[in-house]
């Protein structure tokens, strides 16, 4: 999925990308670590403000080097609000429930990008094909070759976005409940319950042309995270 | 999880809340199908506005009748600043991906809920109990009875949300492509391929006591979706 890894600009946190809790401990603004999370996630949340409010929304996207890319209807009223102002792109790998030995120690284990920053709507043709072309080979890899391309008329319904990655953290948390010293001699149970998201067995499409076998490239995928 | 079920207020969306597009296609305001996703979900994405950009942020919640519980600690700017204006919370399950026979058409399939409001603090000390009950018995069904309840000093760090959930819409997408009919007859094959979130084996802590079994609670728990 990435065609510039070779040059790449280093995380450069801003105070609202920048953890004010756990710093140190469950931050980690290194590129691999962002790029990971990105790459392994399926949706992203989109928040962008409307009308003086927070509006937070899921998406697919896909990610290209330092650039992340979405896109919309032309017609989707929180697209032409993120080409106005700032945004903030999360995305959110849930590794599983952290069970401790008292209530207020009960967690989550996970991996979260968040992104800040300024969408700029692509209006170059090659460009605008070559982000579609990577968010749906991220919802689907293998896809895009073996689908119908875009026509014109596809293209002018849809807004497609990109925003820079300099702007971003990436929080984890992994491993055992941290409960109090106090408690470690509890009788209760304490440990991590994983969560993990597999794939089903393909559905063909009920009105498929009868004979088409289900490709390999949707056969063979695997989990996601 | 629900105690005040016989007494619920109908959705009643704003602007905000309705959705723009897809009308009677993809939205049902109705209330079943928001508790259905938020008791499924496991994290919500909680947006708030800081100075004057949204942040995005995963976080833990929990729902009880007509009203969403978050939690965190005092510290934290996000929940600091959730006091102080409107909010938006996103949860979102992803049901699968949609592989259609032309690539402006592939999609997921999912069911979200976005809910807009200005959530209250909570100051009774009654109420803040419920409230985190409901939250970890939420994350982790069966928990709370069998762990060390809050002390006063860990009470008196958490900051704790109720955001009632009157102004929210819910978002399906569910079954197969929908292809041009005039690309019916492609011979790429179309269909959705399923995602699952499912629990793997408890991990016990490397600290415990020897000899703590994992509990029934922890053991024959479902998936979340």
């Amino acid at each position: 999925m990435t065609t510039s890894a070779d040059i790449r600009t280093p995380l450069s946190p801003t105070p609202r990308s920048t953890l004010t809790r756990y710093r140190g401990q469950r931050d980690a603004t290194d590129r691999a670590a962002l790029d990971a999370v990105l790459d392994t996630g399926t949706v992203c949340h989109l928040g962008v403000l409307m009308h003086g409010a927070p509006v937070v929304v899921p998406t697919i996207y896909g990610r290209d080097g330092d650039t992340l890319y979405l896109h919309g209807s032309t017609g989707a009223g929180n697209l032409r609000t993120a080409m106005t102002g700032d945004v903030c792109v999360s995305v959110t790998l849930v590794d599983g429930i952290v069970y401790a030995r008292a209530v207020m120690h009960f967690s989550m284990n996970y991996r979260s990008a968040v992104i800040h920053g300024r969408p700029v709507e692509l209006t170059d043709q090659d460009e605008r094909l070559h982000a579609l072309r990577v968010i749906v080979e991220h919802a689907a890899p293998g896809a895009w070759d073996n689908a119908r391309p875009p026509t014109k008329k596809e293209l002018a319904a849809t807004t497609v976005l990109s925003l820079d990655l300099t702007e971003a953290s990436v929080k984890t948390r992994a491993g055992d409940p941290s409960d109090d010293e106090s408690d470690l001699a509890s009788d209760t149970w304490a440990g991590v319950l994983p969560i993990r998201q597999t794939f089903g067995d393909p559905i063909t499409s009920a009105d498929l042309t009868p004979g088409i076998a289900v490709p390999e490239h949707v056969r063979t995928r695997n989990a996601t995270s």
